[in-house]
């Protein structure tokens, strides 16, 4: 596994009155992928919470290049772009299924907070894991 | 003060695609509501919960009469409907400033929560504020 | 069928700092079970609005019974409860997989709306599958 | 003018259980900013809509430096960065008014739509209004 896919249906609630996606909904679907990513690297994101271990976003990037609709089936594509000391870099493709066209794409920088919300090193066992899988872009 | 009236502009992202207001949104005016009438009492909801003090919404309701559309100024009304040991009730009105028109109307029961998110009283301070100010309907 | 189901797993946007889902999400989740109920009835509503037949909510209610968290497993439970000449009335259950647990129920009521938002009657084809499958409790 | 700026109160809704602002809002945050600026320079952007003139986002980027959290009251700051035959580019500022604190930065590139949301040029009048007030950056 070098990236990790994922479906949603576009809710009614994330189209706007122009008639496509809100453009603030892509990021939620950003979400959805890097925690499904996380799950299939074996981390559930839940119970990294509970160790007091958050991915906190300082840097997201969108690129819309053309919209989504209600109801459309999409594709949420995952990968890892870029690993340091504490922070982590996904990179995303949302498609529409039908005719698997591309519709954005971006970036998302996340920091590993610890307790008390302090910046903390990436946990070994990520680290490994990535490292092991080769997920990284040479 | 009986009722608490505070504005807010539609935001483009409230609309959905059948050029309205989603109808979740409604929800988050009366929450604008409720906080705005607790400050009004001299309350931030924001310290009470820092003092473990939260209020959860257990039951919620809205009628919609007219929908409100991108931009409209809106006002959301708030009062106190009910006050038991550890619950307390909130009606609203959402008025479309232009016209004065009613949009739309609703009530949430919320139940007050104390440490671990534990059923409790509400808080002695803010009944007593309550009663002082007569806010409660006869 | 009588009543359909449906999944979606809590994202980490519909959470607010209670650590709970915000109570207006159990509103996006009640659309996803209506939208899903109609397509299994053969009526994608996707289609039905590029055919100016809109379900605009005149009426919501939701009880929450115990909170639902990040990344639990919902399953929404979505059955017809009124067919009127003119609107047409869904229950809903929300409820956590792990441990088949009733977190909320609730109710919207829906308006049917044709050319420029205007009142009209439910279809017949609707009402007729309705019907004949016997969807409404006696 | 050259830029401007607008006050909103963060919503226990755009929370998430991290207890920060969730990232995606910040979007909904530069969507009001660029709604008032656009007003400020005298046009209406809902009128704008009626007349069949659209502005779609096709690039979004936002930089997070310390969170906003609830019932923060912030200063969306907005001002012009670029202005080309059919796109427009505004930047933004997020900041706390307690402590003057900047919270987040970013830009929004808008493609200007037409009928059928086809690509056209940005209105003369638009043109004219930011040429004329000198609104653009040297």
């Amino acid at each position: 596994m070098k990236h990790m896919e994922i479906s949603v249906r576009v809710r009614y609630q994330e189209t706007d009155q122009m008639g496509f996606v809100y453009y603030s909904n892509y990021f939620v679907y950003f979400e959805i992928g890097r925690i499904e990513f996380l799950r299939n690297l074996g981390f559930s994101y839940s119970k990294l919470e509970k160790e007091n271990i958050f991915l906190a976003v300082i840097d997201a990037h969108c690129k819309y290049k053309s919209p989504a609709r209600f109801d459309d089936l999409l594709t949420i594509k995952t990968w890892l772009s870029k690993l340091k000391h504490a922070r982590i870099e996904f990179r995303y493709e949302i498609i529409r299924k039908e005719g698997e066209k591309l519709l954005a794409e971006g970036s998302t920088t996340l920091a590993c907070l610890g307790e008390n919300r302090r910046p903390r090193a990436i946990p070994d066992e990520i680290r490994n894991t990535i490292t092991s899988k080769n997920l990284l872009p040479i």
